[in-house]
């Protein structure tokens, strides 16, 4: 958000004093009216004002009485968790996601359906057919829908650019599915989505400003979150660390080109390597797969480790590369590959201390993320309550 | 600048204003009161109270009057250009510079001492000496000491973790300045500096969002402007990606590790595998050995086109590894190295094209700084105005 918009009308500076104060309310509530006025610097007439339109939405309710600070103990107020309800879309590579999830990033209900290799229409119908069971199932009133997908996404137009699995091309999915449902909608890619989910939802307790999540699963990719806000980059492409090259005339890559990160750290490439390039693994087999070779690698299988390792390194040089331009300490690994646990996550760190200056590595935290999450379901969810409520996730 | 400060004081309120009105004059101006309200959110009467102070200070001026929108036509207000001076220094490898910069970054007076070897205590007397001679020759109110200079550098302690060339170790570079002279000092990365001199002062037209800025000198190193703001990182060691090892047990560097980025795409590097490793062309031999080589190159040496387009390509990829992280579409390059022109930089773009995914890399846009300005002085001129004046340097 600009703190100079380009032309600001009445109505834009109420709008934009309701998007403060919830923000306020929001990070770091309880708190009292005084509190919001001297955090927003708006004024306290300005701040009674906003909370009354918000106690009268239900958005915000009053939880008792903070202690005095010499006169009479002022009223504390706070963001009422489940006033609201976003219907959050993960469109995986093997089945579609939704979900209702409430501001605080609590589930309040999750579907699931396996794509079975449809693709273009077919895989939209799905889509839609997703949506409107979620819609039967909200029991609060629904703020929007935040769908996360693979692919090139341009987030401020709503337009899936390219995701290759569905075969979808400037797909603008945003305005079928406003149009289709009366909703705002926001779209957002899914490795973004998820650096946004951790950020927003994940940490208890103190927020770092900075961090980077990595995907490593049947794709590769990244979310970076800077200053508490998500990067998207020029063309919404930050984060496709996948398809820069890192192997000189390697292996051909689904993007076209030869010796992408994701031809060497993906799942995919690891079952690649195992089996030899060409074998179908493709849907349905290639979670079990996925499972034996990590039965093979916990048994010790010299092969498998080596690729697994390999795997973890060529990561680790990637995420190198992004330390050494960001300087970003936190790290959170996600995706299937970091079901290979412990020694995958080493090999990574260890590629990473290799490469990065001293001075930077010693600082970086590198952690594989909770499993039991849908980081997209809520990373879009998240996405969608900021564009609605100005719902912030800074610090 | 966080929308929600800790705790504001009235008194930090009122700062707060200042601050919002004199960005909106600097990025905005000539623009009338109104229009400054109805942009920073702030009523009337708190910026006409704020635009008597800012008139009282001579840090504003009145321009005559702007169109009607009814009815009588606004009075136009601007911020002065030499209303105040910086002291910029530059603490080079080679030299150190010191300028008098003016708010729009025009250079009023500029002085280059060479360092000759000093290191320690005898390089530190040489910035007294500089910032002794600026202080003569200020004829405007100063604002304060901006510093850029190679190195780890903790921005907001002001201090110098670690400048190799320098023998400075963990000095508190802004302390004693402070001290010293009496006024605000801020100390930057010399890379990080040119980044934000050629975001704040570079661009003639619309500025981009964000930009990346590559230097290839005697070291390499970026600088990240991100949404208008300098990229610091966790540790100040955003943009070191110099010390990001590029070549598996490559030839070894000055960090101590091998294989770094500096040893294969810096000037020192080109020169190493002219010379053979080893040969000195440290201090003031450099400039004359690498004009040596770059008439070699101009004829068409076969040996020097390798070298000199190898380091291009290793550069290229650094920055596509950046790209393919921040999806950032403006690349500027700078340093010593960007003399050996057109070729190079060809170099450079080819394997950005080569190395990053189509979709992003087509609407990269590589270029070379304009060599006339020290952007080291301007870009910490610029971080000190910013700390000072809130002047910002977003769009």
């Amino acid at each position: 958000m600009s703190l100079l918009p380009t032309k600001a009308t009445h109505r834009q500076t109420r709008e934009f004093n309701v998007r403060l104060v919830l923000r306020c309310l929001y990070d770091l509530g309880p708190v009292s009216r005084a509190e919001i006025a001297r955090r927003t610097h708006l004024t306290r007439t300005t701040v009674s004002d906003v909370v009354a339109g918000l106690l009268d939405e239900e958005l915000v309710e009053e939880v008792g009485r903070g202690p005095s600070s010499g006169g009479k103990a002022p009223i504390l107020l706070r963001v009422v968790p489940d006033a609201r309800l976003v219907i959050g879309l993960d469109l995986g590579e093997e089945a579609f996601t939704g979900a209702l999830v409430d501001l605080r990033g609590t589930i309040h209900h999750e579907e699931r359906i396996a794509i079975e290799g449809r693709d273009g229409t077919a895989a939209l119908g799905l889509v839609y057919r997703l949506v409107e069971r979620m819609l039967e199932r909200a029991e609060r009133p629904l703020l929007g829908i935040g769908v996360g997908t693979p692919g090139v996404i341009d987030t401020a137009g709503g337009v899936i650019r390219w995701a290759v699995n569905l075969d979808w091309q400037d797909l603008a999915l945003a305005s079928l599915l406003e149009r289709r449902f009366g909703l705002p909608v926001q779209v957002v890619n899914d490795c973004r989505a998820a650096a946004l989910a951790i950020y927003a939802f994940g940490a208890t307790g103190s927020r770092p400003a900075n961090l980077i999540a990595v995907k490593a699963g049947k794709g590769v990719g990244a979310g970076i979150v800077m200053g508490g806000e998500l990067v998207h980059g020029d063309g919404y492409g930050a984060g496709e660390i996948g398809h820069v090259v890192v192997v000189e005339d390697g292996d051909p890559c689904r993007c076209g080109r030869r010796g992408c990160l994701e031809t060497v750290a993906s799942a995919h490439a690891i079952m690649d390597h195992l089996e030899g390039p060409g074998t179908d693994h493709g849907s349905d087999d290639s979670e079990a797969t996925l499972d034996q070779a990590r039965e093979a690698f916990e048994r010790g299988d010299a092969r498998v480790q080596s690729v697994v390792l390999s795997a973890g390194r060529y990561l680790g040089g990637a995420i190198a590369a992004m330390i050494g331009a960001m300087d970003i300490h936190r790290v959170v690994l996600h995706g299937s590959v970091t079901t290979f646990g412990e020694p995958w996550v080493a090999s990574v760190r260890e590629r990473v201390g290799q490469r990065t200056l001293g001075l930077l590595a010693s600082d970086v935290d590198i952690s594989v993320a909770d499993s039991g999450s849908n980081l997209a379901v809520l990373g879009a969810s998240a996405l969608l309550m900021t564009s609605q409520l100005g719902l912030s996730l800074t610090r």
